[in-house]
C-alpha cells in the first residue's frame, strides 16, 4: 500500500509500505476513503516535537471495511464507517463514564495517511452508516472522526449551554469546530479569536457573533469589554500554547469554564491565579465515540457542515505539499484522497 | 474593644483596639459571639507569608448586630447573624451567577478575632436566623461561616452526587467538613487520607467508609486498588501544596472532578498532565453565601453538627495558645470565646 512516512522536520514523504494485517483478533482493516493532515502532525513536522526513527503519520480516517478479526462482529466487510484517532473497547469503566478516549486499551491511531489502515479496537470504535453516504458528505464525516469531535468536547468540557456567551481562543479547524458545536449547542453568543481575514469568514458562517483580532492582554480586555466586563460563561481553547490558555482563562468570568483541546505543549496553569479565577477547567483529547452517532446524525440530516473547514484537497501522493500549506498557513486542514 | 494582632510570625497578641464604627451606609457592627482560628491564619503565623505591619486576624464570625448602616435593611440590631469571610453584595453579576466571593464589591474578612467586628456589604452578607440559637449550635454555625462552607464548596465543585466514590485529601477542618458534605450529597464510598488517629476517629464519625494513611505515590495507588483501577469521581483537595494537589489530580478518575479549596502556595499545574487525565479542576475561595441558608438549616435542624471540628475552646484572650496548639497541630480548630 501506499502511505505518508515522516522522515525529519519538514520530510514527508508518501512510500510503497507493507499491507496492514489482522494481528488482533479484535482488529478491522479499512480501505482508506478519505484522510487529512491534522495541526497536531504539524508540532513534529516543525521540529517542535522529536520526530525520532522515520514513521507513518496520520489519525484520522474514514472508509470501507475490508477485513474483521474473529472477535469483530460490529461491523462487516463493505459496510462504511467513521471512527477516532483514539480507538475503544466501549466497554471498560472508562468508556462506561463517558471517556472512551482514556479507554484502558486505547491505542492512538498513527497510520491513517495511507490507502489501508488496520485499526485496533475494531468493535469499540468504529461506527458503521447505514449505507455507502454520498461523497459530498465525506469531508464532514472524516472532520467528525477529529476536528468535529474535538470542538464538540470543547464546547461540552465547557459547559456550554441554551443561552451561553462563548468565546473560542484558536481559529484552527478545531476552533472552527468549536463555533459549530457552540451554535449547535444554543450558544446565544460565540466570539471568535482570529486575525485572518478567511478564517473569520467561515467563523461567520459557523456562526461566530463577534470576531476580536486581538490577542494576550489587549484581547481580554475586549473580552471583558464584550462581556459586561466580567467574562464568558464558556472558552473553548483550542491551540494548546502557555500564551492561549493564560488567555482562555482570563477570558472566563468567575465561575465560567474552560474546555481545552489544544495538545499542550509546555503549559503550566498558576494555581493561585486559578483559584481566585474559580473558572473550571476540563480538557484532553476528545471522547470522540461518545458523539459519534450523535455527530453522524448531524452530518448526514444536514445541520451542520464542519467539512468546510478542508479548504486544500490533495492525492495521497502531495501529502507533503499539504503538510507544507498548513505550517505556512495558506490552508486551514488539507484533505487527502487515496 | 479587644481585638487579636499579628506582629511578627509567631507572635499574635490581644490588644485593646479602636471599637469598630460604620463607616459606609452598607455597613454593620455585631458583637462576636464567637470566633476562631483558621488553618489559613497559620501561614503567616509560620512566616510562610509575609507578615507586614501588625494587623488584625480573623475571617470567622458569628454575633448579633448592634448597629447597621442606613442601607441595610435586610438585618436589624438584636438580631443573631452568620456570615462568610468574605462579604458580597449579592447583587452583582458574579453573585448572580452564584460566585459571591467573586463578588465585583467583595472584601475580605480580616479583623474577626475580636469582640466586636464591622461587616462590609452587610446586606448581601449576613443571614439571620429567625430567633437567637441554643448556644449549643453555635460552634457549627461558626463553622457554617468558613470551613462547613468551604468543604461544601469542595464537594460542590468536585461534582459529588448521590453515589459517588469521594477521596479526601487533608484531615483539617476543612477535609473534615467535606466529608460532612459529601455525605449529605449522597456519596456511597467516602474515603479519607489521614495519618492521625483522632482526626481518622472524626473522619469516620462524619461518614468516612475508609481510611488512607499512605501519601503520595503510595496514597494514590492505595486509592487506585479502592477503586477499580481507575481512581476516584470526585476529590476534595483540602490542603494547598502543591504535593497535595498532585496527589489529589491522581486520585481522580479519568473524567472525574478535583475541587481544590486548599488557598495553594507554590502550585502550578502541569498541563500536559491534566490534560491526558481528562480530570476536571475547579476552586476558589467558597461561595460561602450561596450555601448559607441551606447550611444554617442543616444545622438547626440537626443533621448535621461540623461544630465538633472544634476541639479546643479558649478565651480570645488566649489567642495564642489557640495559634500554638493548631501550628503544633495539638489541636483541629481552636475556638475562641470573646
Amino acid at each position: 500500500m501506499r502511505g505518508a512516512v515522516i522522515h525529519a522536520p519538514g520530510d514527508v514523504r508518501v512510500e510503497t509500505l507493507e499491507d496492514p494485517k489482522i494481528r488482533h483478533s479484535t482488529d478491522a482493516i479499512i480501505r482508506t476513503a478519505l484522510t487529512c493532515v491534522c495541526g497536531s502532525d504539524l508540532w513534529p513536522y516543525r521540529g517542535l516535537e522529536p520526530v525520532g526513527d522515520p514513521h507513518p503519520m496520520g489519525h484520522e480516517y474514514i472508509g470501507v471495511v475490508e477485513e474483521v478479526g474473529s472477535a469483530v462482529t460490529a461491523v462487516t466487510p463493505g459496510q462504511f464507517v467513521v471512527g477516532s484517532f483514539a480507538t475503544s473497547d466501549n466497554t471498560c469503566a472508562n468508556c462506561r463514564n463517558g471517556f472512551p478516549s482514556n479507554c484502558l486499551h486505547r491505542e492512538f491511531m498513527s497510520t491513517c495517511q495511507a490507502d489501508h489502515v488496520r485499526i485496533p479496537n475494531a468493535q469499540g470504535t468504529l461506527v458503521a452508516t447505514d449505507h455507502v453516504p454520498g461523497e459530498e458528505f465525506w469531508p464532514s464525516l472524516l472532520a467528525v472522526s477529529d476536528v468535529m469531535g474535538t470542538g464538540w468536547w470543547a464546547a461540552d468540557a465547557a459547559g456550554v449551554r441554551p443561552g451561553s456567551t462563548v468565546v473560542v481562543v484558536g481559529d484552527g479547524a478545531v476552533g472552527l469546530c468549536g463555533i459549530i458545536a457552540a451554535q449547535q449547542l444554543g450558544a446565544e453568543r460565540i466570539i471568535a479569536m482570529s486575525r485572518h481575514g478567511s478564517r473569520q469568514e467561515l467563523a461567520r458562517e459557523f456562526g461566530a457573533t463577534d470576531i476580536v483580532s486581538e490577542r494576550g492582554d489587549d484581547g481580554v480586555a475586549r473580552i471583558k469589554d464584550l462581556t459586561g466586563g466580567i467574562g464568558a460563561d464558556s472558552v473553548l481553547e483550542c491551540v494548546g500554547t502557555a500564551e492561549a490558555m493564560r488567555q482562555a482563562l482570563r477570558c472566563a468570568r468567575p465561575g465560567g469554564n474552560v474546555g481545552f483541546v489544544g495538545v499542550p505543549h509546555e503549559v503550566a496553569v498558576d494555581g493561585e491565579e486559578l483559584f481566585y479565577s474559580h473558572v473550571g477547567l476540563r480538557g484532553g483529547p476528545a471522547p470522540v465515540r461518545r458523539h459519534l452517532p450523535d455527530l453522524i446524525d448531524r452530518v448526514l440530516s444536514g445541520r451542520i457542515d464542519p467539512g468546510k473547514v478542508f479548504d486544500l484537497t490533495l492525492p495521497l501522493d502531495q501529502v507533503a505539499e499539504g503538510y507544507r500549506a498548513m505550517d505556512e498557513r495558506r490552508a486551514i486542514k488539507a484533505l487527502l484522497t487515496p
